[in-house]
């Protein structure tokens, strides 16, 4: 659409009259959400199909989430029709589905850097538009926020629309029913556009899935006095009354009431409706637009619309790599690709479950994402997938605990942070056996700030009785796996990061012993100590240091926390610590604080006072300087793990260079 | 009961056969939940009087939970005649209703030291008995154990009963919607018993408290036929259908399908049913017992039941100290008491309202504990009572202040940690402003290791964007309050403990200075670091090292987190931090990290060559030996807070002896 046009068609719309486009509007012609107000159904319709065509071609490019996005197309373009943003306001619910969304509100240019370092996110960012309302990532949050937006609105005496769009698959978090419960009550003007594309990532579970099934299979409506009618006919007056309730309710409460669990909550439910149907649902916002209270729209969409692909198999679309159109395979992908931790961690469960009968496995709806396919497949009963309900599956897990049953309990660090009340109240307290699996833990990448697994150590690693480990490979995975399910019988959590498992010293394997490092090269005068993932940068680091003419040793912490003595670091001038973690709260400030202690109380013991107590005399006059390597403390923007480690000097060369630089600062 | 009578009853037993007992049964005979079984109705009634005036009097002598327990009195006779612990299990949600259930499991001894140091606890603890499957102290976390307990069963192929007994007020937690959710599909066999009191704590708020009372107030059952008929018969053909449908929907609901909220989560449920009428209970649960998959029963009971002024105000006697039994007035009362923090808030935040129209308030089922009551009377417009919803209350303030609102959420520290994630992810991710009042930080006292308020500042100062901060005394608790709503526009946390406001050194209020401690003395060579509510300790014992001819200087920490300089503590060669924490992820552990690291650099530095940086040549060849005095990394348990600062050293002697025993050390 030209300027001109563009300037006439606003100069018609004071005039409210709707006039066809002279020429016929293109995608490019939409930079902000005033640009679809004129447009008629045939050319919304039209945008849909140049939409989709826009997503796929640019997601095939650069990656991210493809079929949530093609799905909701129609419902984008109709709620940027019917509000108006900013001024009103759309919150999506996680996020990834905010595609559509960020290209009606002029970011068409900046999808070439979707998801890439310093480029686009891929989910709302108010930094990034005044139309992104909130910023969201994790499941199941707008409905509170938006009833906070509600709430600001109407102690501040305004009156613009609050929308929540949310999944189904959202629908399992507790959070959406806490704030159902609170909004349903307070009579407040709020939308939620429940869009329902019958699945979440992978398969959807639970009572409310079902729910929500029954009311999309369910006639509705215009049928129902007939069908109370017959049923009432048929019953025999003598019968026993709990027989006819039986009959009546499944038949009559669709029918009578659809989406009565919405309703039941204090929402007004109106639904379901097609989420193709452009033309229905710009009638039904409009209607709805009007009704007082809190009501919840039901739209049925289809995950992947309009590429074939994608609608027949949603889940592996759900997020990709770049991929070819034609064939939707993932492009460089000819190399057989190598083994991940999460790899690992699947096919190392299936060989310690077919050990340990006792061991099951809890996902929150990522049985695919945490590698727990091939569990699944091997022990169908022991896998329980509870939904995206990462506080339920913790205290479900220490139910089964309680047992003498050995949960693992599967979750990417980011969103294991939702269940911290239930692991420190219900696992810890009673120092129950349940393993932690903390896939996605340290810089997970593309994703961002909302999903970077940095806070695990720092959240874990407090509680009393809980014990955090981490690999430095994938042999000592596989090892690690099996001291926590067989040998350490108390809360444990072993963290590994996203990605190809390191296959870096192979030949160190020395037996886990609790609380104590390993040793991979003695020194002197500098110690190197690395968390997990590290290993293969500090290895190189000490390598570089060697050659500059240094004498460092190199161990591998095993154990973030749980440490018992931290002599071993009493006699060096200098410790470095390499961790994928923020600083605060991480194993660098825990073992720095803990060892500079503890050097003190050698120190003041040298008379031999105390020595029951074990204390050695240590060799230098002051305590180690400690210095961190770590992510600083403030959330880590997205790129890949490569950019990232490289823009924070936690790569071979930042390390190499900041730990010379320390060591050239003392020594000049 | 006499042994011989018991033997007898235990042999008829085995025939099946009720006997009734040769002389009446006294709740001293009840040693046992076999001591019930064969107990009649009439016997039972009886025993139910007794176990009140058992309760009533226990209660007013060391405090505790009265009302609710006075309310499950006979729910509890009924499940145990029914079930058979501890093979059958009972999972008590929350927990503080447990009591009947001890005093029918081999307790009644252990009353006399109710919830005091190393005596009964007030919730259940598998560590007292085998009837307590479950430790529980937070609410709405039964369901889950209880569907853990139920799959371990199912695995395991054994068969025994599995029931949650919980509260209406925990159903606004997230948590038991997530359960039902997960437990509904299942199909397991589980019981859940809603204890319907029509209270939380305080008065319930919400939805679902109103679907409940509809479900109450509704005619079930025997009216269905006549109901529905006359409905559709007033309804005339041509009208629209819309309107017919709200007609129907509203008067057929609860009389076809009764709880259909439950039933729509995958629970059969039945009720609801008085709670105090034994012969209904026994009735229904031996009914129930033989019903497969997830059962719900709704059972109606009056809170305080059986003693008047707790049926009168049932609130007031939810958790009471010793009172009298005839007035029900606290004893030791006739002091006016003073000032609490908690009072402190609940007046300041009032005048801040005052001058700051958009600042908000918002409790998770709490207005009464958090001290909010004057807020609501004041602004009743600007008083949010979520319920028990505390991940909800977070991102809805987050909603909130991305409106321009000001919310203080006011939630205990034990609460606070439910909502981690939404702390993190919706607040401090995108920097509002939003200010936590963490009341109970530190020792909470009688509620024990569930409830201490120990691990605040280990899981709120790691966070990102958010300053922890924390109060000497009451008049810089309001300053702290004034800088949280006006100065500092950005996520902040004030921790605050329970009791009395302390008034020591009103004459120190030197303005708060981000990042920046307070100085109280200024000495040499020995530095005490108090957090918060330690300082009176602190003080006292410097004026005890003063005694002993030290010189040592005290800082009142202020800021737990985000100060900028270490500096002023590098020419002690002592630091004592003073907090009440536990030491992981703590104040001393942050600081001791990071003024050891500071001193290297400045060390390093002595030669100027980065004098840019303002670093200062510190004076000692060693860093400060810093030592922290603080919780240790356990769950503390019970008992007063004098007990368990007295027990742990944190008191004024214990803080001494530690110093002068520290610094004795090192000079001998």
């Amino acid at each position: 659409m030209t300027k001109n046009i563009q300037k006439n068609i606003k100069n018609m719309n004071t005039m409210n009259i709707a006039v066809p486009s002279a020429t016929p509007v293109t995608l490019a012609d939409i930079q902000s959400p005033q640009d679809i107000k004129q447009l008629t159904v045939a050319e919304l319709t039209a945008i849909a199909a140049e939409i989709r065509q826009f997503l796929v071609r640019n997601i095939a490019k650069t990656g991210g989430h493809l079929a949530s996005n093609l799905g909701v197309v129609e419902l984008t373009l109709a709620l940027h029709k019917v509000f108006d943003t900013p001024t009103d306001k759309i919150i999506w619910d996680v996020g990834h589905q905010s595609y559509v969304h960020k290209i009606l509100t002029g970011r068409q240019q900046d999808f070439k850097r979707l998801r890439k370092l310093d480029g686009l996110s891929g989910f709302p960012k108010s930094r990034e538009s005044a139309h992104d309302a909130f910023d969201t990532g994790h499941s199941s949050t707008a409905i509170s926020a938006a009833l906070g937006f509600c709430t600001a609105r109407d102690i501040s005496n305004q009156n613009h629309h609050v929308a929540a769009i949310v999944g189904d698959g959202s629908m399992t978090g507790g959070l959406v029913y806490e704030a159902l419960n609170n909004a349903g009550r307070s009579g407040t003007n709020l939308l939620v556009v429940l869009n329902d594309n019958q699945m979440s990532i992978a398969e959807n579970v639970g009572a409310i899935s079902r729910h929500l099934n029954d009311i999309r299979t369910t006639p509705i409506y215009r049928d129902v006095k007939k069908d109370v009618h017959k049923i009432l006919q048929a019953v025999p007056l003598g019968k026993k009354i709990d027989k006819t309730i039986e009959k009546i309710k499944d038949a009559v409460k669709y029918t009578v009431v659809p989406g009565i669990l919405f309703e039941e909550l204090g929402f007004q439910y109106f639904g379901p409706i097609d989420g193709h149907d452009i033309k229905l649902l710009l009638k039904t916002l409009q209607k709805l637009q009007k009704i007082k209270g809190p009501v919840l729209l039901h739209v049925v969409t289809k995950k992947g619309k309009g590429y074939k692909l994608a609608e027949k198999a949603p889940d592996t679309f759900h997020g990709v790599d770049a991929f070819s159109v034609k064939s939707g395979r993932t492009l460089n992908s000819h190399n057989k690709p190598l083994a991940t931790y999460t790899d690992i961690f699947g096919d190392t469960i299936v060989k310690l479950a077919q050990k340990e009968p006792k061991l099951v496995a809890i996902t929150a709806a990522m049985p695919g994402g945490t590698g727990l396919d091939k569990f699944r497949q091997t022990f169908p009963d022991r896998l329980f997938d509870v939904g995206i309900a990462e506080s339920h599956a913790v205290t479900f897990a220490a139910g089964m605990a309680k047992c003498g049953v050995i949960p693992i309990v599967s979750i990417y660090s980011s969103f294991l942070q939702r269940a911290y009340d239930q692991i420190l109240h219900d696992v810890c307290v009673q120092n129950l056996h349940v393993i932690f699996a903390v896939d996605r833990a340290g810089i997970v990448g593309a994703d961002g700030e909302t999903h970077q697994g940095l806070f695990d150590i720092s959240y874990l690693s407090h509680m009393p009785n809980m014990t955090v480990i981490a690999p430095k490979n994938r042999l000592e995975f596989q090892e690690m796996l099996r001291f926590a399910a067989f040998s350490h019988k108390a809360p444990i959590a072993i963290r590994y990061p996203k990605g190809t498992a390191s296959e870096i010293l192979p030949d160190y394997a020395a037996p886990l012993t609790y609380g104590e490092p390993e040793i991979i090269l003695k020194g002197e005068n500098i110690a190197v100590v690395s968390v997990g993932t590290m290993m293969d940068t500090a290895y190189n680091a000490v390598q570089n240091l060697i050659q500059s003419g240094y004498n460092p040793s190199l161990y591998n912490a095993r154990f973030i926390n749980g440490y018992k003595s931290t002599k071993y670091l009493h006699d060096y001038s200098f410790v470095f610590i390499l961790e994928d973690s923020v600083k605060s709260g991480g194993y660098g400030e825990k073992l720095s604080a803990a060892a500079t202690n503890e050097y003190f109380m050698c120190l003041n013991d040298q008379n031999g006072q105390n020595s029951q107590n074990g204390y050695n005399k240590p060799k230098n006059e002051r305590p180690p300087q400690f210095h961190t390597l770590a992510f600083p403390d403030k959330f880590i923007e997205q790129g890949t793990r490569a950019e990232l480690f490289k823009r924070y000097e936690l790569d071979e060369e930042g390390v190499t260079k900041r730990i010379l630089n320390l060591i050239g600062l003392s020594t000049n």
